[in-house]
């Protein structure tokens, strides 16, 4: 069988034209937290490194497994203890507590936190830690460039998270056989949760969503009172299954997603309800075209109709592209480069060349400038990610509304235009967004 | 142009089958070393998290561009300041320092030395900080299921650098036009080194090698006098250009490297050089059929005609599969996985379920029990690196000498063998490691 999961609906690029109103810009000031941020981190850094007067400050070794260890940091992986499992039961001891989405967990709020407590080297961070999921089928695309889009897909993916520090896995086999499609990414959230009670949020992106601003981040803050979150605009008035969007979303490593992801996945096609939601779900919506129950409809079913068990938790994020309608986007990518090239030419602070890893102290340094570019829709702030919804890039089935020349020609251009924000912090840059090949060095000082 | 980068020369195929000798075990033991790496670890951690009370134990937080971070450590990323640049001078700031390949450069310890200093947060683990660094080419594969060989590939290697907690950049652009196919990796390499002098070794990983033991970790400790570690095993009296694979390499980031990748760019395709290359390396090694200079031939040649200036600072590296043949290794994967299956069987430690994030603790359990496996050929230990020589996925001409059949069903094989010790973190298994698409959920205590 050849499986072609995670992909939205072609239908939901109507809805897209709809969202004009919510997406106008909202914009919010950082500069004064960077600063608090700067003096901050600076002041627990230089008590975690108190001797940095040679490479090596206070460095002690030994061989672990074979490999020279530094003892404060195994790996340079900062003080994470990936050596130690203490021999007192945790979770996993338990034989009754499943990978698989069919079993309920409870307590697991507990059982995380009492892993944590078990695992103290995990603590710093954790409150904010993210780990990126995202997939594809086990097969070869059909389309015949699927797969290579796929790749680039997915080095976009990786740049991203190395450039802040996530951690991201790929998972390319249903861990429930029969919830093929949008559907595989429940089981495969499921149990990442259960393999990584160190990350406090699992953030799912489809394999046809390109990150397009390599700076941004999510703004966890305004999450700390939801476990979900999820882009679109939800109207009490008509409701619409496309509303929302299920193909990128956060969700927190908590017993209520769990029990959020049981209800939903009750709706499923391994599931005895499948039938009747189906009804159910074409009869709530009156866009809905199909009998077929599918994730996106679940999810804004569980949103709106039982609003006080799970939709006052589920945060529905609309004040910038969390995921954005390439359509809409992509042809708005060459002004906005030339937007940040000419605030580049004015300020030679955003021009100085760095370390990667230092990547987001100029993200901070660039938001004082873009206090007028708005977000999402009519912005020039880089659209954070672009989601080429109904462009099908595996399979090749894209919406008949447009080609798949387009599809291909667009996917190239958000991620050579995402590339180049990645490439120059090793000196090279694309031309040509639309031409993959070939990269030009930079100038020192460019653009200036 | 279709350019087909970073795979090894079809003509290795018969040099792997001479490696024989080389190949035994050195069963070099792992246990006492590694309680002294937990103590002394177990040590640092308590120091680093005084309060393990609760979960987010002495947890501030502040907005930062947006984000709620631990001040501790922003998004769990441990301590490393991404969000602090200083304004003091360092080497970015010189004119003069180039990211290409034609311009080199001086001082680079020096240079490497002050930016540690200048940015303390990245000193603790420096000294054993490795960057994994692979790519393919811009365009699509010839091989209709090339990209999505090389997909799995890639994930295949973020999996292993996600559990033991290196980085990882793909590259898929040529950073220097005609420097095309295996030597694209230079250029490559030399800007990594530039962007991340945080990174103490780069380890190149061509495209077309998989990590065959999600578990094994460079013995580092082995490396610690010398710069640049390949694969293979030299012998002086007979001169082959094969007795060496520059497939896969670690190299240090250091200015012995910049000298060593000048000289060794000298003989490349975009060098006045490359043709009176193309003659010497003809003629020294005898069984080097092209007049054509290739990075592995010249390689070779710098480490045995130029030993003392280059060769004595190269680690031959022959005692394990720091890269294997996988015509010599697939065969043995179904007695490994056997031998493997028998000692859990034996070892309820070995069957505890787990944290992905403390997998190296059992694979420190395992060593014990694999005292007695060998390394590399001959061994019943997992290998660690299975390098499809001659199989080209990406451009299909594979060596005729076998199917690209038998190629792309070795890989999957490889790459499922791979996936099922990652897999298992997250509750399944590929039962059949022919069969990529289903998996089955594990038993608790499996294979009890």
């Amino acid at each position: 069988m050849v499986v072609s999961w995670g992909f939205p609906h072609h239908t939901q690029m109507a809805s897209h034209r709809n969202r004009t109103p919510t997406f106008f810009s909202n914009g919010y000031a950082f500069a004064g937290a960077t600063v608090l941020g700067i003096l901050a981190l600076w002041a627990f850094l230089s008590f975690l490194t108190p001797d940095s007067g040679s490479i090596y400050a206070g460095r002690k070794s030994a061989v672990v497994n074979g490999v020279e260890e530094n003892q404060e940091c195994p790996d340079g992986s900062q003080g994470f203890d990936r050596l130690h499992d203490p021999p007192e039961k945790n979770f996993y001891d338990d034989p009754k507590l499943s990978y698989t989405i069919d079993k309920p967990i409870t307590n697991w709020d507990e059982k995380r936190r009492d892993w944590l407590e078990q695992h103290p080297s995990f603590i710093p961070g954790a409150a904010t830690r993210i780990l990126m999921v995202t997939g594809s089928q086990a097969t070869p695309c059909r389309n015949p460039i699927g797969d290579h889009l796929l790749l680039r897909l997915f080095k976009n993916k990786v740049d991203y998270c190395r450039i802040h520090g996530y951690e991201i896995f790929y998972n390319n086999v249903l861990f429930q056989p029969v919830m093929f499609t949008f559907w595989a990414k429940v089981p495969t959230v499921r149990a990442t949760m259960l393999a990584h009670p160190e990350a406090e949020w699992i953030w799912w992106v489809d394999s046809d969503a390109a990150i397009t601003d390599m700076d941004f981040k999510l703004p966890l803050h305004r999450y700390k009172d939801h476990n979900l979150v999820v882009h679109g605009w939800l109207t009490l008035v008509e409701k619409s299954w496309t509303s929302v969007n299920a193909g990128v979303f956060l969700i927190r490593n908590c017993q209520w997603s769990m029990d959020f992801m049981d209800a939903w996945a009750k709706m499923g096609p391994q599931s005895p309800e499948y039938d009747y939601w189906g009804k159910t779900l074409h009869t709530t919506f009156s866009d809905k075209v199909t009998h077929e129950a599918d994730d996106q409809s679940g999810l804004i079913y569980l949103i709106l109709k039982e609003k006080q068990k799970w939709g006052n938790k589920i945060y529905v994020e609309s004040e910038y592209y969390f995921e954005g309608y390439w359509l809409e986007i992509v042809g708005t990518l060459d002004n906005i480069t030339d937007k940040y090239l000419g605030i580049e030419k004015q300020v030679p602070k955003l021009r100085r060349r760095h370390a990667e890893k230092v990547s987001e102290s100029y993200a901070m340094a660039w938001e004082e400038h873009l206090k007028d570019a708005g977000f999402g829709r009519f912005s020039w702030r880089r659209p954070f990610i672009t989601h080429f919804t109904g462009c099908q890039p595996c399979s090749g089935d894209h919406n008949q509304a447009y080609s798949g020349e387009v599809c291909g020609d667009s996917m190239h251009k958000a991620l050579n235009f995402a590339d180049n924000q990645v490439l120059r912090r090793y000196g090279f840059r694309h031309k040509d967004l639309l031409d993959t090949s070939s990269v030009v060095p930079l100038g020192f000082d460019f653009p200036a």
